[in-house]
């Protein structure tokens, strides 16, 4: 594939194969997931001997230990890939719900149907096993999916793809379902996000400057995760001990991930009594503190935040900790820094906790429990193609309904209008 | 308001208006709605004076009578806009409405709330009438709003937007949640379509070039009505009667709104039959009309349809006939040439009208009524801000509703995350 026809013709092969897709009925297209998992996992020798030629490679290139990881496939990770195609074929087909049923006094009946989007693109970076997981969430949810995952990946991805086409050959659904850009060269994303006419959404899942980039060329809406930035308020009138699990959990239990808890307000009230001991065991778990004046009048020997802290996704073993006044200046700082993911109040008020409920505006507010868990998974989507941390669409974690849409449809008995009587 | 910090500041107003209107009682709202209602009838005859003047300016100017007349108020037509907002006023508060309860296993408790955007730019052209109506649906769903009608209205508007004003001093509420603006240079908009932080959404309501600006300019996500091109498919099954009252009303009752039908599409076993008799009624009354070769050979008069005239969006006395071979082949030419505004199928067979409605890909598909319903209003919305033609978002007439998004909320006991039993 090569030249803006190249990106072009496959995108019109996607968009003539999501009309077969958007009608296909759910047992074929979860017999397609259960033939594309057989598929990867009988070409598993062959995907890993591409997946360590290409890490190789990258190693070669010194590339950091961590884009290795993401990078590497192992027996284990394709087959979890193959588990992942498995479990999505045993989700319910959100495809063809009705919803809203309603009778108009004219006698039309409108209900809503939920449809597929139509084509997906997805951009991604080094992780390969996003290529069966993408496809499969798309083809489940009756969409056409254009995969472009990082250039160092590309072998791998197209070996993994390779499988995915034969599971859908074996069902007779169109190759188009599935296609994945082979070509490395960026301008071949640049070209596929001006296709408005022919690709219905675009999903960048990697770090902020893939976000940024698909954003600012993009054409076709966008679905995405901007950043993760959580904060977890202790009210005055928390559970210290329940708190302290909270705390810990959110911040330390896998501090690289996006639910994870950045900044730690903390109510005036119930400071003295909560930070030492949560500091002291922050600190054995080897996170480093960074405090606001008032914390360090009760912890001094922290290091001072700065104002940038409050702005900061560490995703790492580091915490900034403001003490708060008021529930009010807790809320504000949420307004002010949070990112719009997750956000937390430990309380032993209940209706104080619903008033932060409807008060934060983010896509998951919790009350008395850790944002850790904002999670397609833990929330029972039973699959997730990423956290949205946008308003319109979709917000928060998205399973297959985020990937659909829904449309108007009304039954008449030969109804005209009559606009006079209006 | 001048300058790039001008309309920074504004948005910046509407930005922290919207914090207190996402949480002002339904009550509050709906006072703040008759207020506004009862201020646009006291200052009626304020507001007429400036209306007659620009009215008067754009005559000589030599703009088209439709423009003049888009553009003119008289004493009825703005009492129906503060009858509107009496209307909203009484319409049901979507704001905090929960849905989705889910126990997990672990105990959280998740459930979806109901919330505004926040702050919506609504950028329109010269009907001065959309200055209440906007500002009326953005107040209820507890949106701020900001608005930028044409210039060639702009004291009218102005006129309008103090009225606007003085309801929501009555009532306590920030003049930041409805905000005019007066700046009548086009860079205006242009600032504020850069104003991705502190705007959540742009809704253009305006002719296509408008539309095409706003997609083009604006860095916040875009609610948009594309075109309108309806087709009404007869199929061969259809009571002849029923299909001639729906198909003369989708052209003819009102030919310049967008869901209008352009063309009308025939099944080839009824069209000999259906064609005359409803050829004669177009003629009588004024219809225009344009057939493919197989119409043609029906009715020999009729001038032949270009291939333009199937992309075209006449919004006047003209339609383009084709006669389909088949079920297939008018679904298919709906997929090529429709805008996913209304499609609809006259049949007797109501599994057929159910394939339909299942395969074309619309904001709303209709079998046996006509597409003329497609609006908020005939759906039982209460009011509408248009009719999106996107798949993303909100489908259809967009209501309250469209203009709010969810959060999940979820309420633990402690709960912790961990990965490791994952």
């Amino acid at each position: 594939m090569s030249g803006p026809s190249g990106v072009n013709a496959f995108a019109q092969a996607a968009k003539e194969a999501s009309r077969v897709l958007a009608l296909a009925p759910a047992e074929i297209k979860n017999k397609a997931l259960r033939e594309m998992a057989s598929a990867v996992r009988r070409h598993a020798a062959g995907i890993l001997a591409e997946n360590r030629k290409e890490a190789g490679k990258s190693k070669a290139a010194g590339r950091t230990a961590a884009f290795i990881d993401r990078l590497s496939l192992d027996p284990r990770r394709l087959d979890d890939a193959a588990a992942g195609l498995e479990r999505v074929a045993g989700l319910p087909d959100p495809v063809g719900e009705f919803s809203d049923f309603a009778i108009r006094p004219n006698g039309l009946v409108i209900r809503k149907m939920r449809v597929p989007l139509g084509v997906i693109a997805v951009i991604y970076e080094a992780r390969p096993g996003v290529t069966a997981d993408a496809a499969g969430l798309c083809l489940k949810s009756g969409n056409a999916a254009i995969l472009r995952g990082g250039k160092e990946a590309i072998k791998t991805n197209a070996a993994i793809a390779g499988a995915l086409a034969e599971g859908l050959k074996a069902c007779g659904l169109p190759a188009g379902c599935v296609g994945f850009i082979k070509d490395a060269d960026r301008a071949a994303v640049r070209r596929l996000l001006g296709l408005e006419g022919l690709i219905d959404l675009v999903i960048p899942r990697g770090g902020p400057e893939l976000t940024e980039m698909v954003r600012r060329e993009s054409s076709i809406p966008v679905l995405a995760h901007e950043k993760g930035l959580c904060h977890t308020f202790v009210d005055a009138s928390a559970d210290p001990a329940m708190a302290e699990e909270i705390c810990f959990n959110a911040k330390a239990e896998r501090p690289g991930v996006c639910n994870a808890m950045e900044t730690l307000l903390v109510h005036a009230a119930i400071a003295p009594l909560f930070l030492p001991p949560m500091a002291a065991r922050y600190r054995r778990a080897g996170v480093e503190l960074r405090g606001c004046p008032l914390t360090r009048a009760i912890l001094p020997e922290l290091r001072p935040a700065q104002e940038a802290d409050w702005d900061a996704e560490y995703l790492d073993l580091i915490l900034s900790i403001k003490v708060a006044g008021s529930f009010e200046e807790a809320v504000d700082h949420i307004a002010r820094h949070g990112s719009g993911l997750a956000e937390a109040i430990v309380t032993g008020d209940a209706a104080l906790g619903e008033r932060f409920q409807r008060e934060v505006d983010a896509g998951a507010v919790y009350v008395n429990a850790s944002t850790r868990f904002t999670d397609g998974g833990e929330f029972g989507m039973g699959a997730e193609m990423g956290i949205s941390t946008q308003k319109l669409h979709a917000r928060g974690p998205v399973g297959l309904a985020g990937l659909t849409c829904e449309k108007y449809v009304v039954t008449g008995q030969g109804q005209v209008r009559d606009s006079r009587t209006k």
